[in-house]
């Protein structure tokens, strides 16, 4: 398979640095192709702004929806971003990898996903009608390809479980996994996640590179979180909201938008 | 009171610049003194990097958290950051204002958090013990002072609704509300929400920018979303698992950090 893997850690020797190492060498040792897009390295630019545009008049006001829109459709993005969106196209699987920052990606790779999935082509996409309202969450320019996070967090696990005070892992990636990565299309595999990041002895890391490890061995197989189709049936259009009854009683929150009990691997 | 806004959006003619003059000018009228963190005007650094810690040395490790601690502890942060913790130290009430990209804020405003909010100012702040874990989550630098978001929406708000397809806005902010806002001490008001922020019409702007007006009244008196203080006893330490019994039968996700139902004002 061709696989991208888009890091966004500032620090080489770091232990990101290091489990990036560890997923592309198991990658490429079991014949994949590897890219890597190393957003510090290549000095991502991170902020939308009228330079992401060149053909946008200088008076002109900037909505940065139909700006993008009309750039993509025109072939009139910037070079940085068109070859990333080249990437994506070439990616059977994309791998984000980052640190946990107050609960969320990194600002730079928050502006990779600001900047690459533009208009036409990660949202934007598809009819709107009566049955179907646009090609998104299940549909969409990378349906048939798949994603995972690779996340490292200081903190201890069990502050992010069900009960604990951070919220649970994964609600709190879910704006990630359904938001950015199911939206276009993407079948989204379970996060892999490090805990207390900062703390690991080299037993701990020998430990956490063979969970990671055995994760890369699995891309293809791994079941992908069973997120539910937006035009699949299982939500009224135009309001898209679930549909009575589909979901066990008492199921709130994000919850229920996952069609029963998501795999955990990792 | 002392108001700090800070804005996020690339273009001042956008309904996100009319809605922060609105706000802007009711609290002015108020009597309050109103600053402006316009973060694109700033021409804001949005990335964590080397560049951000001159005193660490060319060829040192750099470890984000630990180097934020150092140039904090000496007075060694960039100026830009040191003038907008000065401005957080300053102000009563904080607002940060974006429109909503990926169900998320934008990168220029992640940036401003991830190196604004440093180790010692916002977190790695207070003792750790067996009966209190740092000052967080209802106590820290920031604690005796009030936060809201002003976000706008191109979706719908049904799509954000309970069983809406994007999943609870509630549930979508709980990671900046509870994880950024919460998290150094800041009780968090109920986010203003204006959706189909493209499709608005002078009638549609006239009602939002009225709404937002009454929120910017209400500042003072809002009740704030109860989020559970995580040294109130109410938490398990150090799992920081929510003591059980505390909850209401069946509560999952988010819901069981906030003690009742929130007050929704706007």
């Amino acid at each position: 398979m061709n696989i991208l893997l888009v890091f966004a850690h500032p620090e080489p020797r770091s232990l990101n640095g290091a489990l990036r190492d560890v997923a592309v060498a198991e990658l490429a040792g079991q014949g994949h192709a590897v890219r890597v897009s190393d957003l510090y390295a290549q000095g991502w630019k991170s902020v939308v702004d009228r330079a992401d545009f060149p053909a946008l008049a200088p008076g002109a006001r900037l909505m940065p929806a139909p700006a993008s829109g009309q750039a993509f459709a025109g072939g009139g993005l910037t070079e940085d971003v068109k070859a990333e969106q080249a990437k994506l196209l070439w990616a059977d699987v994309l791998i984000l990898q980052f640190p946990l920052w107050w609960y969320t990606m990194p600002a730079i790779l928050k502006g990779w996903v600001d900047r690459v999935f533009a208009y036409g082509f990660a949202y934007g996409v598809g009819e709107h009608s009566e049955r179907h309202w646009g090609d998104r969450f299940g549909e969409g320019t990378l349906a048939g390809k798949r994603a995972m996070l690779i996340v490292t967090a200081g903190g201890w696990g069990e502050h992010y479980a069900p009960r604990g005070v951070n919220g649970p892992i994964d609600d709190l990636l879910f704006p990630i996994n359904h938001g950015i990565l199911y939206y276009p299309g993407y079948e989204v595999l379970p996060a892999f996640v490090a805990y207390r990041a900062d703390r690991l002895d080299d037993g701990g890391f020998a430990h956490v590179a063979e969970r990671l490890r055995a994760r890369m061995r699995t891309l293809a197989t791994t079941p992908p979180i069973p997120y539910r189709r937006q035009n699949g049936g299982d939500y009224l259009i135009p309001s898209l909201h679930l549909r009575p009854g589909l979901d066990a009683p008492g199921t709130t929150g994000f919850a229920l938008h996952v069609n029963g009990t998501a795999h955990e691997p990792g």
